[in-house]
């Protein structure tokens, strides 16, 4: 952990370095799932369910008629669910389709003085596929995340895709897909399952666009049939930054930062506070609930390697810090939170105030939690319904308005050397 | 040029075919782009006015203190233009402008029942880099395209980078920048270009994004620096789609249909018709109009390798056609074009009417003509304010809205494996 004072000398310099600091866990698996893409073109079904059972360890009974997760398969699933937690995914659910159908755009059509007629209509994409990981990082809050504002968008077809390593599939994962009106379900996972969804099978029709987080591999398989499909963005690990003044709960704040820093080693957590009473309760508060957590060691790797507490005179002075920093997650919880925020350019999401912990935005809040990592909301957004939809653009001239506006064109063809451009014009003025 | 026939028992094949040709001219610059990236972040100014030299052959005078473009050399650009090329951009920046500005998005927040206040706020970009190509690709009308909506989002600081080749810079493309308010200019181009701009130099600060057209350096160089800004879509050669009735005029579709084949030898026009005798009509003119075209040698090719005529019986049979080719440009003129447009999922933009050619939408019919090619009108939309600003949502629960939601997040975090989330709930509520 990082203890940085903004009334140093060496504070910009530092701080700077805080921003390099490279966290990704880069893994070279770009040629391997270059050859598991073209394999999957070549092969179809029959190259899938062979990486399938290669790398899920499925038996040799798996065959191309078991790619498909059944509808028995799912009610099974649901029952076997405790109560509570498809209470709890019934309510998130809820939450995140209210908050997201406000998201939806609006047409636009008008037809100006001179006659032109201009506007834009939106639709849905006629087909998203859903990445969800296997094993410990499948998480039926991610299924909800990416498949309401799908729904809410009006996506017709929704497939997900889900590997089942060692033939074990998370209950909870079908239970948030049941939840969230994904029927078209597929046990298959890794850069095979994202080749299927771009490029189609016997069993698997392609889909427009591919969504959802997983592993190196899936990340890179992404990134190669990016084109051929969309994708959404190719998440890195997880951050939060807290500002926190003196009244703040010592406490409270730690339980956060570690709420942060268990997700992965290469989270990081990042206080920043005018107080330095303050910053060391809270240092000692982290070391003390790192004592009790399950995850301690993953959380204590990442708060040692990235996390960092900063001390700054007041918080105006952390704006400009914050706007750099651009954080997934921003708490704020000072004297007057709403103020601060407004002063913010750069972050995926804030959480205002004392009562509002990151991980109630993770689940039930409403907004979506599928945010930029690694500085990119300096430029990009969190997930919503407009990654599902796209615009078309609506022109309409009548004879009447080309005269008007149509001899500016064609100057600007002629002086663009596009004389095409230009007699295209010209023939319907018989200029 | 392919002739097709929906009534021929081949035609669903020959159809898929059309869909797959390959019309990237694909070049294998990324090993030297990498190194160019890798030379600026390292060297700098001194790198970028290396290179720039070296690629763009200036003089051994050239130096850092010449990269910019001063306010002078713009004003004396200007002077040179012709004030009817002046008047047409002034014209079409306006119509951009008035077009965009309806496209600015409105914040949102609202508190439900339990006392949970959540919403968003979209905030422009910091800073934006405009690529604009040099010599003869140098089109103003792109400046404007560019950079008139990053103006509207609000953008404060818009940076342009354009080549300049022999020390040849187009007067017009200044006089766009100067008529969109772009201010900062300098004269590199290329990878090294695009490097400075991601990563900054002595004399260029970096931005959040990178937007614009280029070569295959530039598509290569903003592909690698992606991640560190953000960019915009990797355009690929032009493409029009006409529906047409027999009431249509030939010489008017073949015009429309050469306006998009002289961009680019890799260009797609195609034509869909009810009538035999119209695609008869139509193939004739476009062999009469080549013959007097200056850009003849480009469209003839574009024309024979990539061109299309697809006879259906009727229109709505081209409803599916038009979604599967998901074209860049939609050119309709039949009988009920705004029923026909209504029917379509996936084009860039749509053009009504046999007053509506396509190049009036490249220059001064307000939206954008920075579109998706290459059948991304699939999953993605034309170049938009919402290009330039990112939403950041916003989430507030007090005490009580906690003690409402929390414990269905205290019960997901469990259900995940994420006891450290869940705590940071449970603490708040005393659980």
């Amino acid at each position: 952990m990082i203890r940085l004072d903004s009334t140093h000398p060496d504070f910009a310099q530092d701080f700077a370095r805080l921003l390099t600091v490279k966290r990704e866990i880069s893994e070279d698996v770009d040629e391997t799932v270059r050859g598991i893409i073209a394999g999957v073109i070549a092969g179809g079904d029959s190259a899938l369910v062979d990486y399938t059972c290669r790398f899920d360890r499925l038996g040799a009974d798996f065959s191309a008629d078991r790619l498909a997760v059944t509808r028995a398969e799912v009610d099974a699933a649901l029952d076997a669910c405790p109560r509570e937690a498809l209470d709890a995914l019934t309510l998130a659910a809820e939450r995140i389709e209210t908050f997201h159908r406000a998201q939806v755009p609006g047409d636009h059509l008008a037809t100006d003085a001179l006659g032109v007629t201009a506007g834009w209509r939106w639709t849905s994409l006629e087909s998203v596929g859903l990445y969800v990981p296997g094993g410990t990082a499948s998480y039926p809050s991610s299924v909800l995340m990416n498949a309401v504002p799908a729904r809410v968008a009006g996506v017709p077809r929704l497939v997900m895709v889900v590997p089942t390593p060692d033939g074990q599939l998370n209950p909870l994962v079908l239970a948030a897909a049941r939840i969230s009106g994904v029927d078209e379900i597929y046990r298959v996972g890794g850069a095979q399952a994202v080749a299927a969804l771009a490029y189609g099978t016997e069993t698997i029709a392609p889909v427009a666009k591919i969504v959802g987080p997983g592993n190196a591999w899936v990340a890179a398989a992404k990134r190669r049939v990016f084109g051929q499909v969309g994708i959404d963005m190719i998440a890195g690990p997880s951050e939060v930054l807290i500002l926190a003044d003196g009244h703040a709960n010592p406490d409270w704040i730690a339980a956060d930062l570690l709420a942060q820093a268990e997700h992965d080693t290469a989270a990081q957590a990042i206080l920043i506070t005018d107080s330095a009473e303050f910053a060391a309760a809270a240092e000692g508060a982290v070391e003390r609930a790192l004592a009790t957590l399950p995850r301690a060691e993953i959380a204590r790797a990442s708060w040692r390697d990235y996390g960092a507490i900063i001390r700054v005179r007041d918080f105006d002075e952390a704006v400009p810090l914050v706007d750099r920093l651009a954080p997934e997650h921003l708490e704020i919880e000072t004297a007057d939170a709403e103020a601060l925020a407004a002063k913010v350019r750069n972050a995926g999401a804030i959480f205002l105030g004392s009562h509002t912990p990151e991980a109630i935005g993770d689940y039930v809040g409403g907004p979506n939690h599928v945010l930029p990592t690694a500085r990119s909301a300096r430029f990009s957004s969190g997930l919503g319904v407009l990654d599902f939809m796209k615009r078309t653009t609506i022109l309409r001239c009548d004879a009447e308005a080309l005269r008007a506006i149509g001899p500016a064109a064609v100057a600007l063809g002629r002086s663009e050397g596009l004389e095409g451009h230009a007699r295209s014009v010209a023939i319907r003025l018989n200029l």
